[in-house]
């Protein structure tokens, strides 16, 4: 599979934009089509994991629904109609000799993905993989295969109706887990791996790989609440940050609150809070003005994904930055003031991926950016940090135009 | 000391550009004034080298001369006087919702360099991190340790001067190897690594760390002589790529030679080689035009780093460039021709660093580039491609400035 991905990669990166955009057009129509076979194969996914024991959330997030469906073929459109992220000349400039150099935006090559049960990964990743000029080999979850494979096969078979290599999208067909073993050690013939899912998946895979991993996190996300900050404000950014949907990565774990504004502004925050149904474990002074759980060490660094919420007071700016860049994992963290200064320096102190200045930790992500689609969100410095879209999905090559140029 | 480097990369990370461009001025100023204490401190490690039994080009390496000195301090001014990598806004829109998201260039943090005995790693190492607002731990070779420890105590020391953070520069001052292994579980307070040296260096490091590696490996460089090719252009290419300089990555290794080119080019091509002194290995068809030893398999993958030149003769430019990514290393190859349209194919199909056109593989690299000084040139495809400097030293953050948004 993967000496196969490597050569559709070759070909697959030298296609122009357009015939890349009109295969993803082309795919998406075809998924439309076939929908009622893709409904039922997920049906029968379904079906067996509720048998074997699979509830709740998980269950959940296995099952496509009308809207799941609507999302993934609307998404295939969105990728398309982003801009080629090939070919981009991001550097260039003539040399005193006449040599002109240029850097030039080309594909990785081949991208493994490896995720968990959620079914619209497998479109995603194709989509973000097709576009960006990079074969693909999938990895999803052994609840998912029978959808996953269906909707592989479709996209492959669309793909090659358009113009594409064969082999530019494949999936792993076996649950067996040995297989993910051995792709892992292919760094020949894969560029990278994007693992997506639970924390001890992301770290088998780093600890396992040859290959280069792009990293996805915990995310420990923080709102500061600066002393000037304006109540209703505070209130509603809070509860969006934590209540918009708890089992995400983006949404809010703590919040920290300034000395200054917690007489004023943190009653009201918590009455919203725990009108929303949300358990809050606060510092000793925190619960001096609200009544709450206390919140012990292990509260810091806890990525709930559930209706909990901790809550300390600080004292001062950077108070506030230390307590993210010592606890947090440089997801998302946001500051709610009304002071360019305080923005600023949150803003240049915090090492975050993404850091949010009066909004809502929920809004960092490739949608709300306006990358289209992506694969992960990641937590890594080097290469990708948060969003990792189809321009993430590229590298460069320098090239350097000469009439007989040597060195002297 | 990694501890103490996350603190001063953080302090670094929000100086001003022009602090970080004094500081490098101040620091050339200092090392030219204290010259004098550095060659003597060098005459020793070299004298102590010598005694130990070191040789040949390696003590040529280590020796300190007035030329080597003067492109030392020439190039923390030529660093200086680069644009500054830090607070670029590499992309940023208003979302229709009012948000501003801005993906804004940031210091990594904390970069480890470790490399063999050349000093003016040292200075160059030092330069392209504090360019980049970066905290910097360096580790020399141990033949190198009294040249290395005073160049590094007298550009912490101006740097301090400047403004500088303490500790934004710091030299591992023993020769002890189980220094190098415990900094290379420092994951949390190193963002990257990066290793100058041979290959087992290299491959020891990137197997021990935990921190993410910027690899710099071999560089089997080749020139593809096209059908049409110019002949005297061939030839000087040819002889520049190869002769210029033997022992340096990005020299030629292996020559191919189009078929259709091989009759006409090839004889003047391996004259002027043999008259430089260098040995040529050919493929049967090769010989079958001039005389010259046998090339055996080991031969496409070998990186001679000395006067030995394997030729091949192939069927046209798709063979050519099969060729080459197959047996090369990505490092750095080029095309002899006057056809836009063989260009134009090679530079899209060949998968490495650098491509060149009409111009020598010795004009791959950070200076010819024009980017100053690089720590490395890198052949991983993650992150940094080629030349490593300041700019490659930089990570982003997303901001994102609302008035109270929230996610729907």
């Amino acid at each position: 599979m993967a000496q196969d991905a490597r050569l559709a990669g070759r070909i697959l990166g030298t296609l122009s934009g357009r015939q890349r955009t009109e295969a993803l057009l082309a795919i998406s129509k075809e998924l439309e089509k076939t929908k009622n076979t893709i409904m039922a194969a997920n049906e029968q996914d379904v079906a067996e994991a509720a048998a074997a024991g699979l509830a709740g959330p998980l269950l959940q997030r296995l099952k496509l629904s009308d809207k799941t469906f609507r999302y993934m073929t609307d998404r295939l459109i969105a990728v398309a109609s982003l801009p080629d992220p090939l070919g981009a000349i991001t550097k260039g400039h003539t040399r005193p000799s006449g040599l002109r150099v240029q850097r030039v935006s080309v594909p990785l090559g081949v991208v493994g993905i490896i995720y968990e049960s959620r079914p619209n990964v497998t479109t995603d990743a194709a989509a973000v993989c097709i576009k960006s000029g990079n074969a693909v080999i999938l990895r999803g979850g052994s609840e998912a295969l029978r959808t996953n494979r269906l909707l592989a096969d479709i996209m492959a078979g669309a793909a090659i109706k358009a113009g594409l290599p064969e082999k530019a999208v494949q999936i792993v067909k076996t649950a067996d887990r040995a297989a993910v073993g051995e792709l892992l050690q292919q760094e020949r013939l894969i560029d990278v791996i994007i693992p997506r899912g639970g924390k001890s998946l992301i770290e088998r895979i780093s600890a396992e790989s040859r290959i280069p991993v792009i990293k996805h996190y915990d995310g420990i996300c923080h709102q500061y609440i600066a002393a000037d900050a304006d109540i209703d404000m505070a209130v509603v950014i809070s509860v969006n940050s934590k209540c918009e949907k708890v089992e995400v990565c983006n949404t809010l774990e703590t919040l920290l609150i300034d000395d200054g504004a917690v007489q004023r502004v943190l009653p009201a925050v918590a009455t919203a809070l725990k009108a929303q149904g949300v358990e809050l474990r606060g510092c000793p002074r925190a619960r001096a003005v609200t009544d709450m759980e206390p919140a012990n060490e292990a509260d810091w660094t806890a990525e709930y994904l559930s209706p909990i919420l901790s809550i300390k007071v600080v004292d001062g700016i950077d108070a506030a930055i230390e307590h993210i860049n010592n606890y947090g994992s440089g997801h998302t963290d946001g500051i709610i003031t009304a002071s360019i200064d305080m923005a600023e320096r949150f803003v240049a102190g915090v090492d975050s991926a993404s850091v949010m200045v009066n909004a809502s930790t929920r809004l960092s992500g490739g949608g709300d950016y306006g990358l289209g689609a992506v694969v992960g969100i990641s937590t890594d410095k080097l290469h990708a940090r948060g969003p990792v879209g189809p321009e993430e999905l590229t590298t460069y090559k320098w090239v350097a135009y000469g009439q007989g140029h040597l060195r002297n």
